[in-house]
């Protein structure tokens, strides 16, 4: 920076103020050092920032899967509030593993990453306490910390919309639905089923454990799940599925067992059988798939800038944010029982 | 660290040892030393690392759209080799804008990462000659560095995947194939074009602009341009898409442009126009989408190892390597003339 400085012909401090991009520079003389700069071929180094300042204007994601539309669209939303906060981001995939969540959060504290947005796939976040105690904050998305940990956390609203699909479908004359979801330790896939039982309920319907099926996402069990079900004495009018994958998964298992081309669209089709998808996907609506949509944009966003203002300093308690979800009909949930 | 080797009561080359997971230390001390760690609450920094080695473990991505399926595809299996290399992954998207690119690109770079892999932006890399001279490795993905930039590159078969999509729709008995692409300053979309043009020229048919659109993304202008094509005087019997993105617009547009209700699947629809996707899709089997499928898995990984190559010391010259693709038909793709 001093061979930067004697080149542009300013002291010290404007080099510094050019390359922070602080105020209180002129064009001309910002123009002169960036010249030398190029001409020299200085490189800001940040590492060497972050030992002097302790923040490193990074911040740590922590997902499930990048390459679900659900966690994309999640990450690409956190990017956005990040650069525009002038922060980069460090991305890592969980695949479900609670030891490889813990690994990529440590790995990213090791970084001194400025703050963390996790979609925990552990229930025990313990091992954050010495990071919080270090200054680094940190905010769920889509799944609650664990017992003992107090962070901020932004949430589905899961049991509003899974009442939501399975009472329109109450509402069009169904009363045998059955529910697909993800594995019962995903708090998701828990609150989903709270809030079908709540629509069936409401609606004085009894509750059919024989008629609910939960798993890791596994097209095979799916397919044996579905056959059983249609295939006994009462079998299902109307399914509600648990999330995108599980949707596109039912609707392949269901084209699998159909005797006869499958025909989707805003024709009756699958023998009649209705749907509901929790999640909405592309392209659902070429499908004719009525689905409750969730925003994972507005979580990101949202997760995202309650990050920022923890790092802004607000240091009020532990904060919740619900993000609404919303019906869109499109023929497959508005078919009548067969 | 020197509180840790005395809580474990060991050497202080211990501590280092456990911290850095070196071979040479027993379990039972490792254990000591970890119990330590917990005790005091001990954070490693890899800042203060990174200044004594230069080394990061970390590498950059800049890709153009986390959300796109593609990229996040990609990313995931650039993650994947990363962390089986023991690096953290900083990612970022262009959207296509050049400034943007590198910006990122600047940006990871004076954190230090020792790597880089870039879908490019732009069409100028020289800003990179004194990050390469500096020690930074860069391996380009899906399309290759601008003119006076030597890197390594990892490209698809887009010509020949494309001349495949024609020559299908050709041997199907079409005459009048449309191209609906990308905008031509991207690579990939004229690289395609030029496949569609050698499987006409290989089945002795004219070439016909007035069959051609392209343009970035934007599903109005993509309607207002088919709607012009259907009702032409000699209009195409068969399309072939450019990405995944455009399939599923063309099929949006169609579906609207259409009097009756879409039929998808097996049988014909769309008045019998015939249609073949480049770029695999989610879930373009149920749709009954025939497609030119690219691997963008197998892409992210052979430039994540070839990245991970030069970091090795591989100083060979600058490579390409070539990633096929798949004919997967579906139906749509083999429908006959109308």
């Amino acid at each position: 920076m001093n061979d930067v400085a004697a080149a542009a012909g300013v002291a010290l401090k404007t080099v510094s103020r050019v390359v922070n991009q602080e105020p209180g520079v002129n064009a001309a003389t910002a123009e002169r050092v960036h010249a030398a700069i190029d001409l020299l071929g200085y490189r800001r180094n940040d590492s060497a920032r972050t030992l002097r300042s302790g923040r490193t204007a990074s911040i740590g994601l922590v997902i499930e899967d990048v390459a679900d539309p659900f966690y994309s669209s999640l990450s690409r939303a956190v990017e956005e509030v990040a650069l525009r906060h002038g922060h980069l981001l460090f991305t890592g995939s969980s695949r479900e593993s609670p030891e490889r969540e813990r690994e990529l959060v440590l790995a990213f504290c090791a970084r001194r990453v400025d703050g963390l947005i996790i979609v925990p796939a552990g229930q025990d976040h313990g091992y954050l306490e010495p990071e919080f105690a270090d200054g680094i904050r940190a905010v769920f998305a889509d799944r609650p910390p664990g017992a003992g940990c107090e962070a901020d956390a932004v949430l589905c609203d899961n049991v509003g919309g899974a009442r939501t699909a399975t009472a329109h479908l109450v509402a069009g004359g169904h009363r045998r639905i059955a529910f697909l979801g993800d594995s019962p330790t995903i708090f998701t896939a828990r609150e989903r089923l709270r809030g079908h039982r709540a629509a069936l309920a409401e609606a004085g319907l009894p509750y059919d454990e024989g008629l609910v099926t939960m798993g890791p996402p596994d097209p095979d069990r799916l397919r044996a799940d579905l056959a059983r079900l249609l295939a006994a004495a009462d079998p299902p009018t109307a399914l509600v599925t648990g999330n995108g994958r599980f949707t596109v998964d039912t609707l392949r298992a269901l084209a699998a067992l159909s005797p006869a081309p499958v025909r989707l669209g805003a024709e009756p089709y699958l023998g009649g059988l209705a749907l509901v998808g929790f999640d909405d996907f592309e392209p659902a609506d070429l499908l004719g798939i009525t689905v409750v949509a969730q925003d994972p944009g507005r979580m990101g966003r949202t997760a995202a800038e309650l990050l920022f203002g923890r790092l802004s300093g607000d240091e009020g308690p532990a904060r919740r944010a619900e993000v609404p979800t919303r019906l869109i009909p499109r023929g497959s949930g508005e078919l009548p029982p067969a």
